[in-house]
């Protein structure tokens, strides 16, 4: 309808820079030897792709020679902006080395290598997804490959089609689950190599490997936007409390990013709430602390932000859940629960407001269990606060409004640095099929420096996995990285909040820019600037 | 803590372009004589300021020159981007004319004129706040200037500053005002001159003389950038419904805006409800036709954009709320007033969720009617559609969260057009004073040729002014531009709608850009663009 080119429009001309070490033909090279802290449990597991080294990426020599490849792709898991970056990297990677290569995407998540449901990616196809937000060129899902019928059939599919390799594009549950795929074909004879990427908006998929999944640094500078905009708003007003949960349920690098960029008067981080085994009501007792200091100095406004998982956090709340998880399971009567609860969970449970009680008595996952992720925790908080403000006969006034920053920073058009992170993935999952690599997760570090500067890597999937009970059965997981509370961040943000929570000391980085000073638009995330690693 | 400058820092030293017509020394020459169509109503209340020309800006004579002038200013009403830009724009007119002019702005709204509550605006303490969003410069409020005693204290604030000129910059209600205040002022004696500045995000203060309110387009823009990341995680994910309020208590324009902007599967437009006279149910029932027709196609997602305000456009709503408002001004007991509704609202009232009946039923506002805006009407359809589906057997999934675009888009950095608009409306003002012009509002004409082309001129606040009955009186109020559904913005969106409704034709506009091409940074909204007047 518009005869000039938006802004939608305008990013598919983007040209990523590449790292220099990802340029002309490429091959792996082990840098050192295997790494040999593997835990025996995940060696026996994993025998095929244990003990294997790290991979340097370094120009091919003159008696190598790229052949044409079979690779398929596929997201798994929730969006994170980038996605469709990782599937033009691997694409232009594999087209630069031989134009006979082909790549093909596996439709709507891991399922779609189950059903060998698939669709042939072509530059025609790929040119109006460049930079684009979303994973609607193939779609995702969150199914895994798990069962013996569902690996066989994953085997047939790769098989089928001939493939030299499979890129698995995830969280750390699809990169664990990667390299369980990894394992089984090649212990089974395949020859299709598994290649993970590093995906999620959480950042809780970060190591001494990898500095940072992709789609965090869009999704941090969208809801950051908005939180600024919110505290400006609430600054303007005088009158009001903005309660902003931010998406992050195993781990708060969203809110501690977040909070960084915009100093809000008060952050919770759930890890310092487990540490300090916080109660629910000592946490709304800091809220309200907040508030009341603030009041003292005529300020009846601000912004309280919250991470997803908060309530997974607080130990009583974990308690209550599991006790209330395990009657369920045995089918006691509704009425008859909160008899069969202990002591401590009586307390927290008639502490919650009504609404809440309701919730986690009625409603239940798929697998029968209480859907705390369904809990508004930002009302929550909310209707706590004002009961408690209320038991203080605080005599100021309250008023305070609800807000999520969930789905909207998933999907946007991918920040310079996820673009070009993502393109640079794309190409180490290329080369990394070319070398014949199973079982690796793509790197890139010395994300600090300038793109030309990157350093391309591919570690062993199982150098990351760890043992760790789920569901009383022993599991080897890709262990996912909670802030660290004895980290240089976290400690920036202690170093702080005293001072945000009662100066206005509110900031608004404003939307994300994509033309302008390279100090703008090639800024990084201050949880990769500011490494704990 | 960084060291780089931040979007938000660059943002103060961008310099907004003036228009040609607003350089150099000006006065104001009428433009024609008198407009005559002012109701004989209106003109007795407003005898000293009716019967006056529209006032053209015109280089200043050689015979003319500046005085030193003191002017005060306030903003009056909700928080829209580009207001500080608004008050530098006045601040620079007055010291480009003469150095040892005054700015003065009232704190926290127009109580601060009745309560003389003051601060002197110099340079330094603008500098930070230039081309920033929010109003925390000198805050806003929503008390009015109305009683006699109210207005005597307000004459004898500017009297006892010595003001040429008091600016207030508001929405519809505030410019009304403004009127008040000028006949005010003027009748009794007091030379400040009063003038208005159109702001409100909801675009509904419009008219021939005004082609859009300020903050309008930055509001749109926050929006559309969510609504589009929305769009396309709804696409990648497939599996879900977004039900996405968008401010607009009073019209649907920026859902309209939005709308053009995105294309969402179905956005409802409060004006069409109300001239189909559509009830809840029917409504109700044009989402679940969207819904089911998707289905049909295999699509178990979409997103529905929702005008704010859509309850008090639907004719039952309408009538219910004021049953029930007349019931409990009567102080009949809740369990009473049921049996005393007619019979069509009591069938409106049962078919509303429990939630939403109690809200009705026990939240008041000051005035001890219904809170209307309190009802979050994202989640109301969600429920009334899933109750809908199931009564129609509806066999397909449906899953759904709300949104509510809102608070995050009053307050963000202006973009260019709302930071230049409101920079050349504070020059208009401060022109409008010097030229002694009492009763006008700031108006830029012209708006869809560059800034260097824009027309500004004063139109007489009277103008605007019709008769309204207002709670059984009679009141001269601005009328509130509704979505013109003869118009071509509305012929363009009802075209389309249908397209939209079953493909998936979704836009992502992305983040407001400062820097770039200037398709980009300088656009301005298509409600401007494809203007109705």
């Amino acid at each position: 309808m518009k005869t000039v080119k938006s802004l939608q429009e305008s990013r598919i001309d983007y040209k990523p820079k590449l790292p220099h070490s990802l340029e002309g033909a490429l091959a792996t090279k082990a840098d050192g030897v295997a790494t040999s802290q593997i835990a025996p449990t995940i060696e026996n597991l994993f025998s095929h792709i244990s003990n294997k080294p790290l991979l340097s990426i370094v120009p091919m020599s003159s008696s190598q020679k790229h052949l044409p490849l079979r690779v398929g792709v596929v997201f798994s898991g929730g969006q994170a902006s980038g996605g469709h970056n990782v599937i033009t990297g691997i694409f232009d990677a594999l087209q630069k080395h031989h134009p006979d290569s082909v790549l093909i995407g596996f439709c709507d998540g891991p399922n779609g290598i189950v059903k060998n449901k698939r669709t042939i990616l072509t530059e025609q196809l790929l040119a109006s997804y460049r930079n684009q937000g979303g994973f609607d060129l193939i779609g995702s899902g969150r199914d895994k490959i798990e069962t013996a019928e569902q690996l066989a059939a994953a085997r047939q599919t790769v098989e089928s089609l001939n493939l030299d390799g499979l890129v698995i594009i995830g969280g750390d549950d699809s990169n664990t689950n990667a390299a369980v795929l990894a394992e089984y074909f090649k212990s089974s004879g395949c020859k299709t190599s598994v290649i993970g990427v590093p995906k999620t908006i959480d950042g809780d998929l970060k190591n001494e490997y990898i500095e940072i999944s992709f789609g965090f640094d869009t999704a941090c500078k969208t809801y950051s936007e908005i939180i600024g905009n919110l505290l400006r708003d609430a600054l303007s007003a005088k009158k009001c409390y903005y309660f902003v949960k931010v998406m992050g349920r195993s781990a708060s690098h969203i809110a501690l990013e977040c909070a960084l960029n915009t100093h809000p008067n008060l952050t919770l981080i759930s890890e310092e709430v487990a540490e300090k085994r916080q109660t629910l009501r000592e946490v709304t007792g800091e809220i309200v602390d907040v508030i009341i200091s603030r009041a003292a100095l005529g300020k009846e406004y601000g912004l309280i932000l919250i991470p997803e998982g908060i309530i997974e956090f607080i130990p009583e709340m974990n308690v209550l859940i599991s006790e209330l998880n395990q009657l369920l399971a045995q089918n006691v009567k509704l009425e008859e629960i909160s008899r069969k609860l202990s002591a401590a969970s009586v307390s927290c449970f008639e502490a919650l407001p009504k609404g809440i009680q309701e919730q986690l008595l009625l409603t239940r996952d798929s697998h029968g269990n209480v859907q705390v992720s369904k809990i508004e925790t930002e009302r929550l908080f909310i209707e706590l606060v004002e009961k408690e403000l209320k038991r203080r006969n605080y005599s100021g006034k309250f008023s305070a409004q609800p807000f999520f920053c969930g789905y909207e920073g998933r999907s946007g058009l991918p920040s310079n640095f996820d673009a070009q992170y993502c393109y640079a993935l794309g190409h180490v999952a290329a080369v990394l099929v070319n070398a014949k690599a199973n079982g690796y997760i793509c790197c890139l570090r010395n994300l600090t420096q300038p793109v030309e500067k990157w350093i391309p890597c591919g570690v062993p999937l199982v150098n990351m996995l760890t043992i760790e009970q789920r569901k009383g059965k022993e599991k080897a997981v890709i262990k996912k990285a909670l802030v660290d509370l004895g980290g240089n961040l976290f400690a920036l943000f202690a170093q702080n909040r005293l001072h945000w929570a009662k100066e206005d000391a509110y900031r608004s980085p404003g939307p994300i820019q994509f033309f302008g000073p390279s100090e703008l638009t090639e800024s990084i995330p201050l949880t990769v600037l500011i490494n704990c690693f």
